[in-house]
């Protein structure tokens, strides 16, 4: 598969925690639950994601490191659209991990001529009711920003990113996390093809609207056990 | 989590494939759906497991590498038990692996004094339908066994070794996989979750039943949606 040949890449480039491969299997069990595809409302909470993406005032992707040997290039595409900076904040930082992520993503902004800002490198402020480096944050960028896509997010990060007052969007393909419970709009869908919707669906000039959240989850949930049901996967 | 942990050591003692802990994660995922613990249904498919592995005439228990990573002491003072070899068969066979997982498992036998036969170094039978390395098994091991444990086996192998007219028992957390649907008897559960309760029900006079491996499949299949709807998951 395209996805486990690229976080094979990223590995070897040092990008990625111990944790990253079975991460990436939790996810493909629920990705094989919902068929491989976008389900419809994930397509509905990825309109509304990009909605509030483009009206925001300081629009953000916050970037870890599966997202970055996953969709490191289309993540930049999507945030030079939007005209937003990307930041990268990873769980278990390192300075190695760090300069890895970013160099991969300055040389792809420099050869794609994307003008993106990317941060990360030089954190000045803190996420409040976090500890350790998971709070570091830029004062300019997740700080400051008032709607965040954060894909792949733990539930604390997401819990603390929600308690700031932000607009928190989650990308995450367990209905049932605490990232999915907490976040302002739940796109429960595989990361890349959420960043290709999200491309697509530029420009956009739709509202925001009053999102139902809750109800969102409950029609994945709903599908996934349509699914169990009626034995209709995908092949492992 | 401890299993986290064995399979980061199984990984520098070069046992593992590479896509090791991308299908442990998945298994995580089904797990997370169980609730972390044996289901009702899968209680009984234990117990019948273990009533076909003592009724057999040759028994044997295939090992993997995962399952070796994770369980290797514990399997081996199971076919210590029941009286019975392991032999080791991977999917990506390569010679270094194969001694890897050879040299942990002959440690340990000596080490315990399990007196288990540990096969798969000298392989010379094939198992008819499969090509290429996965085929290999020992003539008085796999090949001439009549109930065969495969742990976390691929659908193929599963598939072969039901064609051979073998009794097949699976262990597999997707209720959904080919393996699962194959196997004469799919215990949905985590590896050693079963190894423990097969350990604890010896010995064991029970006879064989008429088992229903479909009502089994949906029984774990109906615990799973029941799981979902409710929303009572462990955390992650």
């Amino acid at each position: 598969m395209l996805s486990r040949h690229k976080l094979a890449e990223g590995a070897k480039k040092g990008m990625l925690a111990d944790s990253a491969l079975i991460a990436h299997g939790r996810g493909e069990a629920f990705d094989y639950l919902l068929g491989e595809q976008t389900i419809p409302s994930a397509q509905l909470a990825t309109q509304e994601a990009s909605a509030r993406l483009n009206s925001a005032s300081h629009p953000i992707i916050s970037l870890n490191g599966n997202v970055v040997a996953l969709c490191g290039e289309e993540s930049l595409r999507l945030a030079s659209k939007i005209g937003c900076p990307v930041e990268i904040n990873i769980f278990y930082r390192t300075p190695e991990r760090m300069a890895a992520l970013l160099d991969y993503l300055i040389e792809i902004n420099e050869r794609l001529e994307l003008g993106v800002t990317i941060l990360g490198q030089a954190p000045d402020a803190m996420i409040p009711g976090l500890e350790g480096p998971r709070a570091a944050c830029h004062s300019e960028g997740i700080y400051s920003s008032d709607v965040i896509l954060v894909p792949l997010e733990d539930g604390d990060r997401c819990e603390a990113l929600v308690a700031m007052g932000k607009d928190v969007i989650v990308i995450d393909l367990n209905p049932l996390s605490r990232s999915a419970k907490m976040a302002s709009v739940t796109i429960v869908d595989e990361l890349s093809r959420v960043i290709s919707n999200l491309i697509e669906m530029q420009p956009n000039v739709r509202k925001p609207t009053d999102w139902n959240n809750e109800l969102c989850l409950q029609q994945a949930i709903d599908f996934i056990c349509e699914s169990l049901s009626t034995g209709k996967q995908s092949a492992y």
